[in-house]
């Protein structure tokens, strides 16, 4: 067989998650909670299945889905979606960003993405014919312990060819967040050009410290010339029911479309009319910051008493680690070494990086993953305190 | 927006179903039941969720969902496929599909086609791009009134640049089942070429008339060379939880997973596991040929009291009817109106050609699904037999 992806492997949170089954380790690793959702939602999908929803829902997303989607970012960020020709429900955020891409990306055309990034984006464009054009994230300084864009690089990085702009706040996995200086830069950048902006926000309803998401959506000039993504997964706690979605202005939302619906044709008639009733409980993911700063800051406050040195994660449920005080080894080893000789699993992040096997990606840098009980986060510390 | 697939509009499904509910007509177009799977199905969901299977399943699906896949195919075609190697679980047979043709076509292949063919194989194939050579089926003739495969024509049709031949029997929308001559020929069509099989078995437990289905799984050759799709939609009656898969040998499974794994990572957890353990009844699917053959005869005979000519279907859950006697005005244009004055809607064959619009693609014949409860199939006989 010829390759299409000649050096592409499996994912990498398929290759830790195994692992980490295979040696019984704790998986700090794939980003999910190791706890239920809402006992409520469980029963919806229940209600929905019994009520005969069990056959093809209308392509786009059913109409309650799509339209508690528009009032909950009408709501949040003031941009006001037409359900009927903007928004799109999909199989997970992974599916909205695949389906964004191969609708958008013509054979030559360029795509900037910030590194690091989640590990579908440079296979995607690939896929499509695209060629990726990455623009490094400036590492945390000493004056400043958080990822940021250096937006100079990325207006630099846009060229004629410049299809899409990929960007993902609040950011896997470094958890960085973007602020409304970021949000101007931003305009500014892709005022003059033809570039549409995907803006990956699955991470949207877990930023902490009492700062709010800054949406593309919060912006009208940016709304217009982007595809918003979204994920129920990480909000409900329900990431292995695959639901998310897209929103684009009509004229982007039909091409999208024309892609969506011979990728999967449409996404899980059950699980779209149970989260679109439990969409109607007021704004039932308002808890989360709170809940996910919690333990966000008892793995933080645990790092610190090993030889991990955390970073501080302003958002997502992920933070990274460096591990140089412990070893010099690779970061794949380590992540591999980690999970078998100490029984706690985690992600290298040379893996969110173009060439992960380079030496120049190999930053002694690892993502634990906090969406998880407090017993299994103080198990995992005890285990990372041996280290 | 510069459109990766300018000719493309919204599936005809999708047009057809919409205006079915816009004009509260009986949707005798798209395919699928309008009952309810059986409720220990749905209990079997309820059950898995309860049990805690809410996040990501492993990325190729789940253990006893696999296993039980290999088990059926094993049982019913005699055909091994290793779970761990060569099955991988899909959002529907559609995305399969997909998954199929961007990991397997590179830009410039030809991918061969039976026309009519279900109408997302060849934007697919553009997306990929791939190139489509169409071939006819054989049309009904007076001594022998089904749709059949020149094999000579599939074998002209095969050069240097083909690198996937794409077949679908029970073939929608014709119904027309392969034989095991047919098997002969299409071995000795691809035995000494590097063409892969593309086989989309969706409506495999669906063969009228005391008739085994010709899966590729029957021959060594075939299966060695192919990718089998299966859809757990059709057979459970659960056309709305987006669930299929496809098997091949490890070598191409390695690569549709490095596709799979980027579009949508993984399938519906709950939903995997509530079906594997299904699966578990003996044979649960050995009831449909019984179930849907009655429901055939019903509309066909019914149908032959119309001004519609009905064709014989050994196989899937449709027929198609030639209406020339009734009107001789376009495909797509009939079903619309069939639709909106008498109530009935049913699917163009037009759009199950590359040039639907041609007037070469009106062959006056529309395609009636019978996945429909007795009386609803009762009801929209009356309705037609006022045409
Ligand atoms: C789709 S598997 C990975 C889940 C995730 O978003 C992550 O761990 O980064
Ligand atoms: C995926 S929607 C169409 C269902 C189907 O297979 C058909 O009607 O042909």
């Amino acid at each position: 067989v010829l390759s299409k992806l000649p050096d592409v492997g499996t994912t990498i949170f398929t290759v830790m998650s195994r692992l980490a089954t295979e040696r019984q380790a704790i998986n700090l690793g794939q980003g999910f909670p190791d706890f239920n959702p809402d006992s409520r939602l469980i029963a919806l999908v229940d209600e929905a299945m019994k009520a005969g929803h069990n056959q093809y829902p209308f392509m786009p997303g059913v109409a309650p889905l799509r339209q508690a989607i528009a009032d909950k970012i009408e709501t949040l960020y003031g941009h006001a979606y037409h359900p009927d020709t903007d928004i799109t429900v999909t199989s997970g955020a992974t599916q909205a960003l695949m389906t964004a891409i191969m609708a958008t990306v013509h054979p030559g055309d360029e795509v900037v993405v910030l590194e690091p990034c989640y590990d579908s984006y440079v296979p995607a464009i690939r896929l499509a014919g695209g060629t990726p054009v990455p623009v490094p994230l400036r590492t945390p300084q000493t004056d400043d312990p958080y990822y940021r864009v250096e937006w100079d690089r990325v207006r630099a990085a846009i060229t004629s060819r410049t299809r899409l702009l990929l960007i993902n706040f609040p950011h896997n996995p470094t958890g960085a967040v973007l602020n409304d200086a970021d949000l101007d830069a931003l305009e500014k950048i892709v005022s003059d050009t033809g570039v549409i902006l995907l803006s990956d926000e699955a991470y949207e309803h877990i930023v902490f410290d009492g700062v709010l998401h800054a949406s593309i959506a919060r912006r009208p000039a940016l709304a217009a010339r982007s595809i918003l993504i979204g994920s129920f997964g990480k909000t409900f706690h329900i990431t292995g029911w695959k639901l998310g979605y897209c929103c684009a202005p009509a004229a982007l939302t039909v091409e999208l479309r024309k892609v969506h619906q011979f990728m999967v044709f449409t996404v899980s008639s059950p699980m779209q009319f149970a989260v679109a009733e439990y969409l109607k409980d007021p704004l039932p993911y308002l808890n989360l910051p709170t809940f996910y700063q919690a333990k966000r800051d008892r793995l933080f406050e645990g790092l610190k008493k090993t030889r991990f040195r955390p970073l501080p994660s302003p958002g997502t449920f992920f933070l990274l680690a460096d591990y140089s005080a412990i070893s010099d080894v690779p970061e794949a080893e380590f992540a591999k070494w980690l999970t078998t000789e100490h029984g706690v699993a985690v992600i290298p992040i040379a893996a969110f990086y173009g060439k992960p096997d380079a030496p120049s990606s190999n930053r002694q840098m690892v993502r634990f993953c906090f969406a998880k009980q407090d017993a299994t986060l103080d198990t995992a510390l005890e285990r990372l305190q041996r280290v």
